[in-house]
């Protein structure tokens, strides 16, 4: 297993393809560390013996122990301990960890690249866990390159008038392919050492050129990153941990990419499109059951500490509000729990989570993001968004008047304090409120995408005829 | 195990003392008759081979194959397998299976009972193992009369004007307790073969005489019963399976009722009395995530089937409004797993489901419960309420006109159309609709009180400190 | 102005074409009474001084004093009494005052006929002053058949299978017109002196027949009602205003009803068929934001008294219900006003309120219903449901029990908690509760329609062209 | 009246006692120009004859044409027009329009200070009119200073450790009165040419010191503001007319600040304390009923613009949010409507608004602003957080990829497409969107605020009695 400071090497070691505010920018420029930072903590834990049983996994082809965000999940537990580790990793950074991304792209590939060899006598499967053992060996941070920008909604990728709104495949060589499009919303983009780059829905006959899966390394010829990094308002002394914790987006266009054949592992099945797109999106709810809970905790943490800070720890609106965030948060925890429990094998031996339960746990927390927040504010009031700069409580002119009218509870110091409601301008008031309040929203697939999948996974069927029995009616 | 046909011979041969509209009810009277059909399908679906596996368990003491509605749980898996069964039960009669009461109330006491004598040199759980053979080798239907009338809310029960507002023991004798009180809400009251006394909150030191707990034939001298049945409006020719199901509430009376030892096990163990309280609640609760997801399932069957008749089978919207119901039944659902997989064996061995999940399952059915109706009337219409009686589908002055403004999508007779929306009339268009509302809000406790247990059972304080290190905090 | 006393004598002078229950039953039969009395009440107001303002007019064509309830608003001001008469009328039944469906269709017609004559040069207004002209001088209660059957929901009335399922035409002669079809969800069908026929959607060329307006009386050769009536469980002993309020729906069939000329108010004219439809739901739910807050401040007052009568008079938490019932209340009601306040005038003179805050209104109310109900019954808790029959609390068997039980706070007697847990059961716990919900839900239109009539009548392009400006994009 | 130059010289003119970022910053100095922008629209608008209706007023006490935002309303229409006024402004700045604050404050006073002359026999009504023509003359624009920091939740003013973390008088001489304390979260803080202070709450007769209203310049001498400036991210070129609005909310600490008698409208009569915080609160709620719906018009038309844009614009899904979004718009707006038409004058003459409908209007939008912002993200998706930086639009390496992938629907630019969502990203994805969601929560008293108020203001007893009556019960 790799260490955070080996990690850093590496991604030191990449081509500079990553252009941000104008910037061709190092990936451990300044803007960028916050999403460094969380990263690496991914590292760091799994180097912890403390967590080792839930950070770490034993590699089902090489018997090595292996980082568990690099592990395709072989068993209902695997489930269970991934969605504790997302959960850990959460509360650790206060947001999301980020690095399931790549390998929840890993598990949905070892999925299907199976399946199609199966149905359609491909050789993707071997070719892919090639490509795992690598993956597993260099303990690789990886994203998902899924969303296509996608262009006019009402017409489908053949259809656009640029073509190119959809990734696809421009030439097809002996060595490889060539591939020409842009991935949006791409988290981990600057310090993914690999890009896996799946379809982002189903596709039709005509839409082999778009039917295409592949890994490039993050820096390959040909990818340019556009990239938006979040992050918290530096802090000049009030260091903390949370403040040093972030994430970015890279809009990752694919200028003519080429792809060696060896890592490529859908090229033309367009049948498998849905499938694959699917499948990655069904892993990722899984961890969003995961993480979700996570941030909630912390969520909910910080509530209870506003509201001790304030005189209030014994006011029942808040516990009750408290209550409310804890059934959500517990609701999607348990629907993660249900989802591996019930998990089934694949054709490769792979552990897929249960559709239905999965989705349902995702959709909860995408239909409380808004609420958990709003909660947080209700409770900490106007100071969320009012609070006085940093510099104010460090400038001796006003140093005075900042930590006197800071005060709440006796026996609290106004550093304290201000560190408890600066946390609150952090998590709730600012920039990087509105990027997590957009993420835990739209990331892993808005809410209206879980409810097409629960649809699609749901047998209304057989309900209509326990309906059907009880009104008596025989078809 | 006993057949439905010898559950109702023996409820044939117990005393009448069951009162409705001014009467004294035979306990197969055609008003109670409802109630009598949904229990007795808990005794032919453990008949029936093909649910062997869900509907019956071996008993942990006399290794004898049982009912699983007499069952204690050992195991997770146990509990697996009761909200299996629950959900089952539920689809079949399509509401309350009921005979989760009694079986809920003895898993608390095989728990509690032990723990007093752990704790306090007591000798209540042979009592109550020599109690469950009696139970288990009998088949029996029990009910758990738990929630005291409480009188004025603000006031505990010692403090009542009326001490017997909470039901308390008047007299202690040598070969016995005499009690007196009234338990309120009392489903499966008439059909109870034994009524389950516990206490209905955590009690004060002064309040000794109302820790009670113990088991009495329903028919006990002294034990009355105002009962209220629940039942559809009846059919006159238009039987269906649904229409013959329902329940019963009676609010029970101790006057001066006689208990002998052996049947009393908890008498001024007041530290124990919220205990015992809590653990029913979390049992019945774990029953809940089984029987709402059922319900659901009913009426997502039936909303489903609305649309098919009406030629909306493929409207979105109404699809949405599926998604929704689905999810609302699985996150239910999902929690009940969870509580059952993180459950935990008491000193006993008796195995207790995880409380916040439970809960949290519990309190998301409840909160949803009005929504879940109001969809099916959103989607079937006006109609739900002013379908002309069956009587205007058979009086051949008016048949012709019934059957042919009744008539949508082409390809369904007059008749299934009939069926299919007296169906939704008795589901959202009756007093039973009213019952099953405020059962759904109410049964096994008010939202309140899950929100309560959720509180009780979170760990907030670790949660402050996740946020207090993201914020460094050191205290 | 006519009495309660002779409106009864002329419904008892009406040919009895009222089946119920397999029976062709009598106008004031005592399944109908419930009915009769909610419609009594709007004369017995009228004729009481004290509320003259309010429940009277002074009609704009004979210049005499008209119970409002027969009253062509024009001003503002009169939609301002309209909604504050219909207000008071749903105090005092505590439920829907049902006369509002004629008096709305009434309104309608003032405006359509006169701008079908207007853009096409027919005579329908003056045939319709005329019509008004008996319509006030005899103080009709009316009804509103409006809701056609509709059959297969995805086509149009042309493209039934049966072209019956929307009313039609199926022949003009010299002296009139001959229609069938049937209307569904008459409330009122029994007690409605007249019946007011109009089209229930827009529609295209080809559907000429079905664009027809008309008044019959209500026992008019051909027409055949299927009632439903809705009244609270009848009472032994315990009498209440309350009890003895309630309701009808009817499926009116018009079995080739002959109409005359002078009662027809189109004939044809399908390009107002949309128009007419939408302008009596308007009016309608403009009557809908006067009953709706009268509805909820019975609501509101029974939850008070229970809070009261249980020891929790200071309960914040039900304190914060109430202000939730009130926001909603008020909401509705305040959209109300505005509607009137922003009230226009039509080419006849007839002041129509403003179709954007109706609407909203109508809606705020359709969407919150069921939470109403749900906080009615969450306060209350389980005895909405358990409560034992009146008859346990007069057998001298029982009353003893059910007396002694049923007490809470100090000072209130037996009798009169009784009387308000009725209440409850009442509006809580019974058949009509479930009518109540699904009234309130889809009566004057489901929120779906509100929804769509205030996308038809807001100006989004005017707010495009003001983010549009605030983006600096120039076309 | 003052031009929007004229006002921007006097700022000019006043001294520095604004810090923020550890900086001593001018009135316009760069971070403050947005909320200054946002100002000066009040006096651009007031100038425009298109407006003047709307934007001016004429002086109940000198006849003069004034600017709204200085008049004292005299009549329920004064209240409808200051309402439109406001949703007006809302809509050019796409926000808060900040200018209410001084205006309702003085209109509270306008009540308060007679009626305590009235009861009291102060004089504090003749010295307010002084005032106010000062006010009106020179077009002042006011904050209100309100909100104490408050110290520890659960102890009153006079009882915190430090007295000062409520504001109040520490000395009273001759000559006026010498003030300590801090107000928070007062928007306009550094652009108020005179700031006025009114209590937080309630007090106690032990509570005289804190019992204190007055008017000060914004830099009177003791005055320091901690500001923190709140606007979007600043374009470098693509420059918008929504990018230069904002505003700035200030901590207000005085530092014994000298008042002198004539700006003293308040000081020791502890029994109207209460009285004077919920009349500005009702004044400014009143203002939100204008300015929600005004700012709701803006996401409506973004939202609009976004689905035109992507080839949405038929989308019935989003349609559906859109008529959410007018109807909680319109229901708003509607109750503020209900609350000007239902204003009553007060014995000052000043018109006050009723409580209940403002109150349950500011209740609505505050229950319903993060759902606002959270449809708008969910229509716009991911791309509302990830939209690469303005400068990858504009660095020549970037621009090709960036302007390729930013389309969308035919015939709509690259440079509107990308206009469109770097408003959705200022809106919805930026540190501003934050405060827009707290401020839109808590500006103008939170959502438990307003609650209070209508319990406080609304007869309960009388719809008990409404239940009683129906109930048959008699006391």
């Amino acid at each position: 297993m790799k260490t955070a400071a080996e990690y850093l090497s590496k991604l030191r070691s990449m081509r500079p393809n990553v252009y941000s505010h104008g910037e061709l920018a190092d990936r451990d420029d300044p803007c960028l560390l916050p999403e460094l930072n969380t990263l690496s903590t991914t590292y760091d834990l799994a180097a912890d013996p403390q967590h080792e049983a839930i950070m770490t996994a034993v590699s089902h082809i090489s018997g090595k122990r292996i980082n568990r965000f690099t592990h395709v999940n072989q068993t209902p537990d695997d489930l269970l301990k991934k969605q504790e580790m997302v959960r850990l990793c959460s509360q650790r950074v206060g947001g999301c960890i980020l690095r399931c991304m790549g390998i929840d792209a890993v598990n949905a590939l070892s999925v299907v690249t199976r399946e199609m060899d199966d149905a359609l006598g491909t050789e993707y499967y071997p070719r892919f866990l090639k490509y795992l053992e690598y993956f597993q060996e260099n303990d690789i941070t990886g994203n998902c390159a899924q969303t296509d920008v996608k262009g006019d909604r009402k017409l489908r990728p053949h259809e656009q008038p640029d073509p190119d709104l959809y990734l696809r495949v421009v030439e097809k060589r002996k060595d490889g392919i060539i591939v020409r499009g842009a991935k949006a919303h791409n988290s981990v983009g600057p310090h993914a050492e690999e890009i896996i780059v799946l379809p982002t829905r189903a596709l039709a006959k005509e839409e082999g050129d778009w039917a295409v899966a592949f890994a490039v390394p993050g820096d390959a010829e040909g990818v340019v990153q556009l990239c938006v990094p979040k992050g918290f308002r530096e802090r000049r002394h009030l260091k903390a941990p949370l403040a040093q914790f972030g994430g970015a987006d890279s809009l990752t266009v694919f200028d003519n990419v080429f792809v060696p054949w060896d890592r490529v592992f859908m090229c033309g099945e367009w049948q498998y499109g849905g499938r694959l797109a699917l499948l990655f999106a069904l892993y990722h709810r899984h961890s969003y059951t995961g993480c979700k809970p996570g941030i909630m905790d912390v969520l909910m943490g910080l509530v209870s500490l506003v509201a001790d800070y304030s005189g209030l720890a014994d006011a029942q609106h808040i516990k009750h509000k408290l209550a409310d965030m804890a059934a959500v948060a517990e609701l999607v925890y348990g629907a993660g729990i249900a989802g591996g429990v019930k998990g089934k094998r694949s054709s490769s031996g792979t552990c897929i989570p249960d559709v239905v339960y999965c989705n349902a746990g995702r959709y909860h927390a995408g239909m409380n993001i808004y609420r958990a927040f709003e909660t947080l504010v209700d409770v900490a009031g106007g100071i969320a968004a009012t609070l006085p700069y940093e510099e104010e409580f460090l400038d001796q002119r006003t140093r005075p008047y900042a930590e006197k009218y800071i005060m709440r509870r006796k026996g609290v110091s106004a550093e304290n304090q201000h560190r408890c409601f600066r946390m609150v301008n952090d998590l709730a008031g600012s920039a990087f409120t509105a990027n997590k309040l957009i993420a835990g929203l739209h990331g892993g697939g808005s809410p209206i995408m879980e409810k097409i999948a629960i649809l699609a996974n749901y047998d209304l069927e057989a309900r209509k005829k326990l309906a059907k029995a009880l009104a008596g009616i025989v078809d």
